[in-house]
């Protein structure tokens, strides 16, 4: 009975510890080196794997990342469930991401980013949190949890999902007809959506023309949500006035891409929240635990919704 | 009976607004027209004034900002308290602005900033805020409300000050004998001290080299706490990773100050925190009666400590 890791090798490292320290009796192999496929019974890893049926024992896949829009849930087998990874390091490192965008889009970061280049001192008005309006798009586990860290912040916060959610100290709207009420009064807009069919290209110009003018945009949902093409436009018009990008489409962005070296765009190499591997083996494990007595497991995705 | 304002002519807007709405009765000037000297009792400024004699019935200065050093205590009559700014807004602001370099710093945003100029896509490794020690230098009233913020965000934190303090979750470090102690531990370092003649040149190599090695820097006290060159020499060792600078001595920095161009450092226009009209004029007012009622007044120098 084996364990295969396929992601980033140096973190890989420490996986193989934490499997050593607190699951001594699951063989544990990095991809490639899985040995015999027909031992191979958990698969965790960040890249969709070909040719699945060699592992003709396998029983759950485990998706490295809190996203599994890279999977074609087609080429999964059937009886082998997807599981997304749930863990607290994923989840606080989001937090911390967010709550740094979103106070450097508050207090004009880029603008002072911009002016330190050209030797300018000059002082924009501040204002405090509470006269401020963050909205997050998509209030699932990590939308959720953002929302609450950025009313500790003490910024006034609403949330949008497609279903009802109810979130203290979070104004929540649902649904495509509560959309544009919910924009009407977003000073910052975060996306953190899961991406599927319904989300795909959501960040564009129509979108855009809903929020308040000169509004501000995080996001860290995936590359594909956004349209580059709007967004540039309407920085241009300066219907927005800044954004802070952690996910594109394809990545990296082509060295000539405009978002590289655009003054109101802050660019980061999808690092806003990352499995942290002490945590994530504890989920893993808990998980495999739960498979083997044949109780539900955390995170197991819906082929239906996609998410 | 009047009140002159010597400060930001546009915030000077609101303020009269402030008072015609709280303090109708109370005459309200822009420096310099104040008319006749004889009838101003109350002076709110942020920059020093000369010649104060020439008002004979001034009864209290009000600093419009949080620090005092930029008044010459011996030029103020003796019996004409100078009280510093302790309003909400104050401290609000500079919560946020410290939670955003904090966040910065230990995010990378530093690394990233460059790596976007030269459209460079390499990821760092991510941990999580409770794996980082932040220590404030400064428990006053703005040092505190830092730290208890910075713990919210998830952070460890210490703190140290000249006299002994306790704050919740917070490690508290007292006098010169434990400086050393305090250093130690810090992974960012946040300057909140108040300006005096024991704290100048306070961040110079000694206490740099004090520091773990790759530790990073906030100064949100005052440009004289820094000795430039000190901070321009470890950044160039490696012992200290990145600056947040928000003050300077002189304001700004002239143009050709390597610190502009540095990119290991983030520099902003002093605007850390800003005193917001509307919660500034009600404590403003406070005082104000509490003064004529024969009450203590909220924030007071003490003219020994400087501050």
């Amino acid at each position: 009975m084996s364990f295969v890791y396929n992601a980033d090798p140096e973190r890989g490292q420490e996986w193989e510890r934490q499997f050593a320290l607190h699951a001594p009796d699951m063989a544990f192999h990095h991809w490639p080196a899985y040995e015999d496929p027909a031992k191979v019974r958990y698969l965790g890893t960040w890249a969709p794997i070909n040719d699945l049926e060699r592992f003709n024992n396998l029983e759950v896949i485990f998706s490295l990342g809190a996203g599994v829009d890279q999977f074609d849930l087609d080429a999964i087998p059937r009886h082998v469930p997807l599981v997304r990874m749930q863990e607290p390091g994923i989840v606080a490192t989001m937090q911390e991401y967010v709550a740094m965008a979103v106070l450097g889009l508050h207090r004009d970061l880029l603008s002072y980013i911009a002016q330190q280049r050209e030797s300018v001192w000059k002082t924009r008005r501040v204002r405090p949190a509470s006269q401020r309006c963050v909205g997050i798009l998509g209030l699932g586990q990590l939308g959720a949890a953002v929302a609450q860290h950025l009313v500790r912040l003490g910024f006034n916060c609403r949330g949008w999902s497609r279903t009802p959610r109810e979130l203290p100290g979070v104004q929540c709207y649902a649904g495509e007809e509560a959309l544009a009420d919910f924009l009407a009064g977003c000073d910052i807009l975060v996306c953190l959506l899961p991406l599927t069919d319904h989300t795909r290209g959501i960040l564009n110009a129509e979108l855009f023309a809903q929020l308040p003018h000169g509004a501000s945009l995080v996001n860290v949902g995936r590359g594909a949500h956004l349209i580059d093409h709007d967004l540039l436009s309407a920085l241009e018009s300066g219907q927005l006035s800044a954004a802070v990008l952690d996910v594109f489409a394809p990545e990296p962005p082509p060295a000539e891409h405009p978002l590289w070296q655009h003054p109101r765009v802050l660019l980061t190499p999808h690092v806003a929240s990352m499995t942290q591997p002490e945590s994530a083996v504890m989920m893993l494990l808990d998980n495999i635990a739960r498979h083997q007595a044949g109780r539900e497991m955390v995170g197991v995705i819906d082929r239906q919704r996609g998410y």
